[in-house]
């Protein structure tokens, strides 16, 4: 047994020598009030070595990481601090015929790495593929998507699921879980496929990005909304506590492959559902997207976002300008914020009073419906604090109105309204931060809005829409 | 009614103009064959705007993200690639008197920048904490941990969980959501704190980065292994279909706070078991750890990592010297790789076969014997093919002998071996990517290890081992 007082010395031929002598309490002083070190991380021959410095040069010593960690002593012990960055890459790409045998892009529309790609279709074994898809889409798509992988020689499982907004749930995410893993995939070459609208989407999201704990997934968005919304961006998630989204991940799909001619079997209450989140964007970033949505909104209604043959992604084709508008106006706005670290975000416009709105009606409203009643409301707040003339609010409700979307709601009480803006504030580090139009295509963030104006706007709200009176 | 084949003008004073004229072919298909473009993105009021070229300068014009779009254009519409490093930071801080109440670091330690911090201090409101506790810590540090929130006047709610191995799963991380959802706290300034030993801390850590999609929380590791291993990484986990963590995240906590008091009090069992991970670190990375383990691991078992009064983190004492290598060797490896996009990973030695063994043998053996195991085996493998000598296996055997670990296990068959490394192909591309030791803390990765030299190995390893012979 050893006597705790012993001397002893560390030996590492690689390693800082450690100090082998007793040192006195003055120098012990001194190291504890040392200043902070910072490593840098220098991997040779498969080895990471902490290397001092900030900035040690790439060369022949090895891979140098952007990782650092920072060292300081006290008296109570060592403090390490790690600063990593992560570099996430997800790719969305529109496509025509994704279900046509003769388009690999369903299967591997995800690997950019053309030396990869090659690689892949040239090897014979067969591609391995797990699908989820809505139930309602099965029945569509279902013998065309099963067709689709025979044709292409797939060792395939497809799940069709219920994946409504009331089934939105940690379940039906474990369920899901439980047959990736008895039909057994490859964690990092045989991406988990999701075809479907946004629930669907982020159910799949959320339980890919827990299996193994991060297992590449594909989105294809069958909805309007979906197509611009939950295909765009990182988040996933179930629905937990009767709270929208409450339980979730911010896992990018590697790929998202937008195929418009999904959009033409969704009933026409679900393409205005979509223009909703369409008329957010346009609200808050983008006059003409506004102006297109004005003029053209009813057209796209009728015409199911079908392109007019010849037409597809022309530049002046309603169907393609409003969607890549949109798709670009959303990125604009996720990619500097993926992980949402900033809380202010023109995108949770619509988005602060509607989920709890929701979620209380439930399955009274689409969730784009419940958005456009939270923006018409906001259009209301904007115009009674002078942000928006009454002529722009008009044109805003107007515009709502033509694209079918509804602009009040009896459930959407004023303590509704209180209730969720003080969840608000309890969530956002103690500001309300309030996007409101101040223009048409113009927004900023607000956190001064005063309870008087809210309630007066509200009380506006009710006299003007309640009755349709605008109509 | 808008015909189909009608020109619009997209209007935007902010954007590029989107040109309003029909495109014939030929202009169509240049188009299409038109370059990538990448976009910066600026910040201007509040409104992210994508600007063309890749190096976008800081300056008056608003805050410019690190995020990239790239975007390009083929016959069947537009792809977007998004790259958006994220930088993760996370603190492990060792500390003395962690339930002392003179003692704000379990409340506020976390908080590194120091205006805030004077912020929170000066602030005479409540904190609001939500403790887990593993139920065996809790019957001896619950009445502290009270004491110690009474007396800092702190809104608490403490749940005790039964958080061993065989409970390690998604309903458990799903009970300890509820009743944080009931208890409410801020997503962003209340931290989940857990505190005790790894499945503890990873359970806590999983529900904690599910909810609203990531909140923060805090490891309090309280035995040795979790000490040296859990507290240090990203990584959460539940285990699922009788699998070990096979769902988790790699979310870190924002805090650890180490305190080598609690370690006293866990049995000497335990002790041994979290020294197979330090080993662990000494025989893949620092020739000197593992000569300190050789030499006082029966006075480390013996004195449970307390220091001799006085001798606190100091240069000589033992304790404080192996866990500070051990946390500086896992941190030196884990900060490059945090989301484990490298699939060669050193501190996956002795985690090939174990996973299974312990899965299986449930609960017979602990996480750290299941390791050691392991590593015994690889340490003949390593012998087998020339890497080490007789006589340096002798020592590392001898080694762990002496930390009372076990060396072999008879339910660790050939077989076992054999499928535990297929599985490791089908989820590491392909390549066994096996860490072994090619020296007294050194090692490399390797993924030529035939089948004939494994099977010697194995033999061998149950001729010296099986009969405790080389004891």
């Amino acid at each position: 047994m050893e006597r705790p007082g012993e001397t002893f010395t560390v030996n590492s031929p690689d390693e800082v020598r450690l100090p082998a002598v007793h040192l006195d309490n003055s120098t012990m002083e001194n190291l504890n009030k040392q200043k902070e070190t910072v490593f840098s991380l220098v991997q040779v021959k498969g080895t990471w070595k902490r290397k001092a410095g900030q900035n040690v040069k790439q060369g022949m010593k090895g891979r140098v990481s952007p990782a650092k960690i920072y060292e300081s002593s006290s008296s109570s012990g060592t403090t390490w601090t790690v600063v990593t960055p992560i570099t996430f890459t997800y790719t969305v790409t529109q496509t025509k015929n994704l279900l046509d045998p003769s388009n690999d892009t369903l299967l591997l529309g995800h690997i950019s790495d053309t030396q990869q790609l090659e690689a892949v279709r040239s090897n014979t074994k067969p591609l391995k593929r797990f699908i989820v898809m809505d139930e309602v889409v099965y029945n569509i798509y279902g013998s065309q998507v099963t067709d689709y992988l025979e044709a292409r020689n797939v060792l395939y499982r497809i799940l069709p699921l219920p994946t409504t907004e009331e089934n939105k749930s940690m379940e039906m995410a474990l369920k899901i879980l439980e047959d990736v893993h008895q039909f057994g995939i490859d964690r990092r070459t045989e991406p988990i496929i999701a075809i479907g609208g946004g629930v669907c989407l982020d159910i799949v999201g959320l339980a890919a990005s827990l299996y193994r704990r991060r297992t590449p997934y594909i989105r294809v968005p069958t909805t309007l909304l979906s197509y611009i919304d939950a295909s765009v961006g990182a988040k996933t998630g179930v629905n937990f506590a009767n709270c929208k989204n409450k339980l979730g991940t911010y896992i990018a799909p590697v790929a998202a492959f937008l195929d418009r001619s999904f959009i033409q079997s969704i009933p026409r209450r679900h393409i205005a559902n979509g223009l909703a989140e369409m008329l957010k964007m346009a609200l808050m970033k983008h006059r003409g997207l506004f102006e297109l949505l004005e003029v053209h909104g009813q057209f796209l209604l009728d015409s199911k976002f079908q392109s007019a043959s010849g037409l597809e992604n022309d530049r002046i084709d309603p169907a393609s300008v409003s969607t890549r508008v949109a798709i670009e106006t959303m990125l604009e706005e996720l990619a500097p914020n993926l992980w949402e670290d900033d809380l202010d975000r023109l995108v949770d416009f619509g988005h602060l009073i509607s989920p709890q709105l929701e979620m209380k009606v439930l399955p009274a409203l689409l969730h784009g419906e419940a958005v456009n009643i939270d923006m018409a409301y906001m259009v209301y707040v904007s115009c009674e604090i002078g942000l928006l003339t009454e002529e722009e609010k008009f044109r805003i409700i107007c515009c709502m109105m033509r694209l079918e979307l509804p602009v009040w709601h009896q459930d959407c009480t004023f303590s509704l309204v209180q209730k969720s803006l003080c969840d608000r504030l309890q969530h956002s580090g103690g500001l309300v931060r309030m996007p409101l139009p101040t223009g048409l295509g113009r927004a900023e963030i607000f956190n001064d809005t005063d309870e008087g104006s809210l309630f007066r706007a509200y009380e506006k709200w009710c006299d003007e829409l309640s009755t349709g009176s605008l109509q």
